[in-house]
């Protein structure tokens, strides 16, 4: 029989596998988990990944149930009933819209000024004069007589439409105008609804995250997160720059449109399950970091790999969405906040926005760990920002059983230091494993957070020692020597994983969050330093990452200077929520640009001891001399 | 053998012809004259027509000598080789590509102010930075402090190319930054080269002109001219409303479409001709009339059919380029000039500009005859202006022989009182046909100036009544029966002329020219009454046509009313004109949408005494009471 090779996406995880096997078989032999409760019948439609390269057999009557024509044309199939009959590129969605209730929860308890960029203005249209309000003219002079705005343009496509929407508008007498910061209109609509929405777009190097808002009285109502398909180029910001430095004038515009792909998916599934047009969709923002803000613009970031890593932009950016390919209102623009220097961008201001460590007097660190991490140390006195180049094992990526932090991810582990028995909380599911039947909660991986409580648990029971090695002791069986020969510790055995195999941390596994842990703690380190402090005030965690943590093994395992947990506050996704801000009020955009520029950026690669402390904080906790 | 349609373009005219014969067999047959110097042999690359509708036989190797692999994408053929194979639509390119003194002729001497939108700065970069111009923030730094430019942005299409620019013009230490009204940077090239080109575009209702200027200094560096491939869609504004209106959302798009399409390759043909690149062209600026203005930005023009002739917008639009599809520096705006009101567009503004009847003490009336005829009469005091619906037959269409003022028409008629004999002068020869030996002067047709001295010649000699009605009186065999019965009068014998048939104007042709003038007089008429003036103290005649047309001949005519012929101006392209002003000077830009603010516009057909005017002027010359 024939085999095909099977590269599944974002994993990066390859199988071989004979033509005519399903995708979900495949995916089931590459150790992956995707979710299907009709055990591969195409009955429950759970089972949906994307083809984004390759054909994998014709599209069935089962698939025609639960797929649209449009997911169809964007290569979305049941993985049940899309069958191998050639190499493939596969796409394991990892979508997730949630209500306006479950996406609050991640942001900071602050109502946000209501002052957003672009604002509905309900025109009414004077019986007799209705023949006339074809014209621009005749529309910006009734805004100005009922609203007193001055000097108003209108972008193109709103003079295109103009005749017939006022046409439309006949009979009711109203018209609803949207204008942009006060001064272009970019959109029109008959009669009187002045529903304007807006969207926070949080673009992360693994994941998108997405927050639609009414404008007019700062409602979230939906956010949505999926993978950033650019994983296919990459799992980490230098090898996206090193994919646009390889494919010059190609390959930063086809990341962008994978991106965009991506997005326009995600909105489109928002607003139809609020029953919304996406057309309504009047202004956005945009965050991410620096590699990201310039995939997102288009601009190829081939100069951010190399000395002295010049960004081709740093203040903020409007530009048309129409220019991008973002499938909102065509004439809106999407606001890009600035970035900062070096790899700490866009992201980290608006963590800075939703924060304002500028506004204190007392001292915070600010970590936001992603798949690169960036800390801001100060106060209203001065700001040291760095990025860390963390790598993404703290996400749980290039590590054995790794996983992120999504529905059958081990998040919790406790290891009894007596017996060395292991125990453990799984994403998606109430208590530990201990108070279930065995193999009731179904673990499929082990996330970031998972992984951190392993290491300092284990460490606490003397199974690891302060260089990182495990140490065989011969007192439990979970510790043995895995296939390479190295040693490897079971958390979780096969008969209890959905997946038939046992869930382990291996030496390389450990080794990996030590290089992380290593690249923080230095970091820390060294803006601590640069403001001649020697213990830290307050820690602020921000990302989804930190939502998941354990203080205490955390600091057991050295990922930070030693502080009081007490002192430790999670604030959640920090970066969307700046995003919002500035979505709901337009001063914060002002507020940004100077912001962004009264931080001193610090280039860990250049700082000379730097080095030091990273081989310091490689110890477990941290060697202190 | 198998028969099939052709119909060509600008003329609209049809004919059927066997499989097998080629297209330039088929213009004959049409009566239709193209340029063959070497009779059909394919070796003189004359007969270059463009096939916009089916499929005109292999292309053959003759055909590649002459015709660019561009050119051959867009369905251009030599009308020798392509072959009739099915039902075809064949354009007549009626291009003109002139060197920079034949176009000067057509303007009105006077010097522009130079002061344009878009300036080209050159930047030195201190070697040591070199590194670091890759930022906008860099440049636009080294802007304030060499130039004192401040608050620049920067369109996304620059940023994108920003690296990529700064990296090629390491070692030169400069580069060259083109920035629009002091305010955006629409291009950075490396190097030191601040040349920079403006366009600016005169859409008539038949024919696209265009300028090619320098816009460091004034210079016209080439000019163009061809037919408005939207003839397609009718000849004058009305069919193409109706065009519109009868395809919603999809006409309006089509006939800008094609516009672009003329207007692109004309584009292409200038710069490459002078060895120019059209990314050097960063600037331009559009007149046409109000329907030419609506479908160049995309805007259905339904409306402007309909009581009250609304058009969408008045003001002046600056609209970026690639949001249209123009071929030239895509980050480059186009500034379209504001409209009056009614069909009086952009194009009369720009006559306006041209003529400043704003500023002058002396009352003038500025007639600008094209496919439309629009008026203006007043000084600085008021303005008045109509159009009048003059039809296209002074522009030699709808007219048995007639065609529009190219090589082979006759311009010139003058007929001896006594034996009624017709003498005539053709474009693109020198005397009259008396000087020469018989058909010398090969003429193909008669366009509207020749027509005019016709019809006023017949009259003096007494063979037109003042009704417009041939006398026949038997004297000449020129006036005849023609085959609809009706008299007709002999211009030219076929055997003077290569088309191998009479030359003749009809009492059809008659009727039609008196039409246009009645329109036309009337609306003088009308306009005179508003200002209380019985007679006119200067008349100026803009347009193609007043360069070619007998003053005296018009006023025998009555074309207008009465004045020493001294008094009028012939102004030359005076909407051409006003546009290179409005490019060239950007305050007359301004300028140009107080002034179209200003003038009082007469809708004719409200006018209680333009139907009583319109029926006094239908006489020859004009039935005063």
């Amino acid at each position: 029989m024939e085999s095909h090779r099977i590269l599944f996406a974002p994993s990066l995880t390859e199988v071989f596998q004979e033509a005519g096997k399903t995708v979900l078989d495949a995916a089931l032999d590459a150790g992956l988990y995707i979710d299907s409760q009709c055990s591969g019948k195409g009955k429950c439609g759970k089972c949906r990944v994307r083809i984004l390269e390759g054909e994998a057999g014709p599209f069935t009557q089962e698939e025609s149930e639960f797929i649209s024509l449009i997911d169809k044309s964007l290569g979305y199939r049941l993985a049940c009933m899309a069958r191998v009959t050639g190499d493939l590129t596969v796409l394991i969605p990892q979508e997730n819209v949630l209500s306006s209730e479950s996406a609050k929860k991640t942001f900071p308890k602050r109502s946000p000024v209501i002052n957003p960029a672009v604002k509905g203005y309900v025109l009414e249209i004077p019986e007799e004069e209705g023949a006339h309000i074809a014209s621009f003219e005749r529309v910006a002079g009734l805004l100005r007589g009922q609203y007193g705005l001055e000097g108003l343009s209108a972008d193109i496509a709103v003079l295109k439409n103009l005749a017939t929407v006022t046409d439309e508008a006949k009979g009711q007498g109203k018209i609803t105008v949207f204008v942009w910061m006060d001064r272009e209109i970019v959109s029109i609509v008959p009669g009187q609804d002045d529903t304007c929405l807006g969207l926070a777009l949080d673009v992360g190097t693994t994941t998108v995250a997405l927050y639609l808002c009414d404008l007019r009285d700062g409602t979230i109502v939906a956010t949505g997160s999926t993978t950033n398909p650019q994983v296919l180029f990459g799992t980490d910001i230098m090898s996206r720059i090193s994919y646009s430095s390889h494919h010059p004038g190609q390959g930063a515009r086809r990341m962008q449109t994978e991106l965009f792909r991506a997005v326009n998916g995600l909105i489109e599934q928002m607003t139809i399950s609020n029953g919304l047009s996406a057309s309504r969709i009047m202004d956005m923002t945009v965050v991410g970091n620096t590699v990201m803000h310039h995939i997102f613009l288009g601009i190829p970031p081939d100069h951010l790999g190399l000395w002295p890593f010049s960004p081709s932009i740093q203040g903020s950016v409007d530009v048309r969405v129409r220019d991008l390919g973002i499938a909102i209102n065509p004439s809106s623009y999407a606001h890009v906040l600035p970035i900062e220097a070096g790899f700490v961008g866009a992201d980290n201001v608006a963590v800075l926005l939703s924060e304002e460590p500028y506004c204190r007097e007392n001292i915070s660190l600010i970590v936001d760990l992603g798949t690169n991490g960036e800390l801001v140390l100060g106060n209203r006195e001065q700001l040291f920002s760095c990025s860390c180049a963390t790598g993404p094992a703290l996400e749980g990526a290039h590590i054995a059983s790794g996983m992120r932090a999504t529905a059958g991810a081990i998040e919790k582990v406790r290891i009894d230091p007596d017996a060395f028995e292991a125990d453990y909380a799984v994403v998606g599911t109430e208590g530990w494993a201990s108070e279930h039947g065995a193999g009731e909660l179904k673990p499929v991986g082990i996330c970031g957070s998972g992984i951190i409580d392993s290491i300092a648990q284990l460490f606490k029971a003397g199974l690891i020692g302060q260089d990182g090695a495990f140490k065989e002791n011969g007192r439990t069986k979970r510790l043995r020597k895995g296939q390479s020969g190295a040693l490897e510790f079971v958390v979780a055995w096969k008969h209890e994983s959905p997946m038939g195999r046992d869930i382990v941390l291996t030496q390389r596994d450990v080794r990996q969050i030590q290089l992380a842990k290593g690249a923080l703690h230095g970091g820390c380190r060294v803006l601590m330093r640069r403001l001649n402090i020697d213990s830290l005030p307050r820690l602020a965690i921000a990302g989804a990452f930190g939502m998941h943590i354990d203080k205490e093994n955390s600091l057991a395992l050295g990922l930070f200077p030693w502080i009081d947990p007490e002192k430790i506050d999670m604030i959640g996704n920090a970066a969307g929520h700046g995003a919002y801000l500035a979505l709901m009020d337009r001063d914060k955009r002002t507020e940004a640009n100077r912001v962004a520029r009264t931080v001193t950026h610090i280039e860990l690669a250049l700082e000379e001891d730097f080095q030091k402390e990273f081989l310091r904080a490689l110890s477990i906790p941290y060697r202190e001399t």
